[in-house]
């Protein structure tokens, strides 16, 4: 049996859970979970605000471990290897944008928590080619964070095929903005950080940001007219877009990373784009936590310990953490205190 | 002095006009009008359906002709040249998009009929940069279309760097879309024609559909899911989006060529994109003329005289014309006659 936290009812507290995962498949593994990160599309299933909920169920989609056991035909880990699952557990390895390398798109995708199991357990299964080594230099207790908000905030950057030289802008400084600034710093280049909270200016810079504009400054916003080539939005929820829009170059881009409700309701002129990305395929994930231990990158986290998980949730529900909350095995808490660490 | 047909008023009848061009700037060339192409922008723009019309002015941007005088810094012409003018007629040739070599992006732009005297006149002027020589292959009376029409929809398959592997639908099968099918199909791409016309079908598959779809059959439309890596909207007027969107591949494109007045009311998903563009930078009609020329690839015309202007924009509104107008200089038709062509 798999023991975990999950959720009865939308919006409803996450309480002890157990299920039989049954027979591992052929081309599964399993984790024993020590961390798992808490995203904000954990609150959006437990809310079922995009109706794709099926409870009870146990979020978590940025769970990091050690291989416990293997299905018959991986042959890619052993156990004891660390890894990392994110958002998609499986793939159908059939339609055309599996087999582009798009796996991320894939039209049979499983999510980790979509109708199934994730990460807030103290076990979790998924498919072996959607789970990634996490290199020696990137510590477990961080790595969760990269696997959902790292390669959601790294994969424009790969699919524009982005180039060092360009001006780039990055919308909401929290969870993905911190490792978006990050990212795009060690890119090489010119990295402005759009916030509404001024408090997060000093830590935007730290993170690569060598410009703060407040978003809520009209005038600031009108100065930076045809200023960038890309921005990326890490927000998920409506904005006066036309008001970003007006910033990008003639050629410009906005990536859109969150989940949006409501319609985008723009004019673009001057070959300006608006698209969408989301989270990544496995072999971006891989070049992204390769590209993060060469460049130090890593989340900010608050670890907490997976028992408070109720509280946690609370606290990223009031906009708190910074910038990501990573939820601890306790009883990996309880072995690291045994041990004076 | 200058000969034209201007419109004095918006939605007014044009008129015989005359102006003082003064003396030709150094950049400049003059060039005497052969014929010119009726685009709907003209039609727009004698509306003043984007504000921006000043009068009285001289419409027609689909300009053909022979160099009739040269500035004095002009290298690239001769008097006696066969050259057409299309959309803009001038660049800052400083801001970075005309230094990128964006030159239809540049922020000082001057268009043809914005703020001067435009094609529907025995002789326009612009700078010489804008001017570009019609190969030999390419009749006069035809070319005055590729000069907006063209280049509008030859546009994005450059800078899109669009693969001959890549499936294509085109929205509108008009003055733009009959031509965007023949470089479509030249280009080597799998070519859809969307229209709600399916009387058109026929023409369409001549101009290279390899299939039809009728924008009105839901089903139809249901049916193209996920199909097309690019579709080119060569429509002014809102549509639903959401139902061609819903045609794109994952990280497949829509590009706008018409320019809409409505916001687009879009939500994206899957690295999908919609995207603007405009006309395209000289360098980029001069490629068009030679991949034209080498393909036979023309508009469809129908051929009448300046001096009906009015009753030429009165066919152009009824959305008559297969597939494009192109005004004829009455004094080259009395020409034309004279030699029993």
């Amino acid at each position: 049996m798999i023991t975990g936290y999950a959720v009865f009812e939308a919006g409803g507290e996450l309480r002890p859970y157990e299920y039989d995962p049954g027979p591992l498949g052929s081309h599964q593994v399993e984790i024993a979970v020590e961390y798992c990160g808490l995203c904000h599309s954990d609150l959006s299933m437990i809310n079922n605000d995009w109706g794709v909920s099926q409870y009870p169920f146990i979020p978590g989609h940025e769970a990091v471990g050690r291989i416990a056991a293997t299905g018959d035909l991986v042959t890619q880990f052993a156990v004891g290897d660390i890894v990392g699952l994110g958002w998609q557990s499986g793939f159908c390895h059939t339609c055309e944008c599996c087999m582009n390398g798009d796996h991320n798109l894939c039209y049979a995708v499983e999510e980790t928590i979509v109708g199934r199991h994730g990460g807030f357990a103290d076990r979790v299964r998924a498919e072996a080619s959607s789970v990634i080594a996490i290199p020696a230099a990137i510590p477990m207790e961080q790595a969760g964070p990269l696997f959902c908000a790292g390669v959601t905030t790294f994969n424009p950057l790969m699919q524009q095929q982005l180039s060092p030289t360009a001006r780039v802008a990055v919308i909401g400084i929290g969870g993905l903005g911190h490792l978006a600034l990050q990212f795009l710093k060690a890119w090489g280049c010119e990295v402005t950080a759009f916030t509404s909270s001024p408090d997060k200016a000093d830590e935007a810079r730290r993170f690569g940001a060598h410009e703060i504009i407040n978003s809520r400054d009209s005038a600031a916003l009108k100065e930076a007219k045809n200023r960038f080539d890309l921005i990326i939005s890490t927000v998920n929820v409506k904005l006066e877009w036309r008001r970003y829009i007006a910033t990008l170059k003639p050629k410009g881009k906005l990536v859109l990373l969150g989940v949006l409700l409501e319609p985008l309701d723009i004019n673009l002129i001057g070959q300006r784009a608006v698209m969408a990305s989301e989270v990544g395929s496995p072999g971006t994930i891989k070049t992204m936590l390769e590209f993060a231990a060469r460049h130090d990158i890593l989340p900010q986290t608050e670890v907490m310990p997976m028992s408070e998980i109720n509280q946690a949730l609370g606290y990223l529900e009031a906009g708190k953490p910074r910038y990501r909350i990573v939820l601890q095995q306790d009883f990996v808490m309880f072995a690291a205190e045994q041990h004076g660490t």
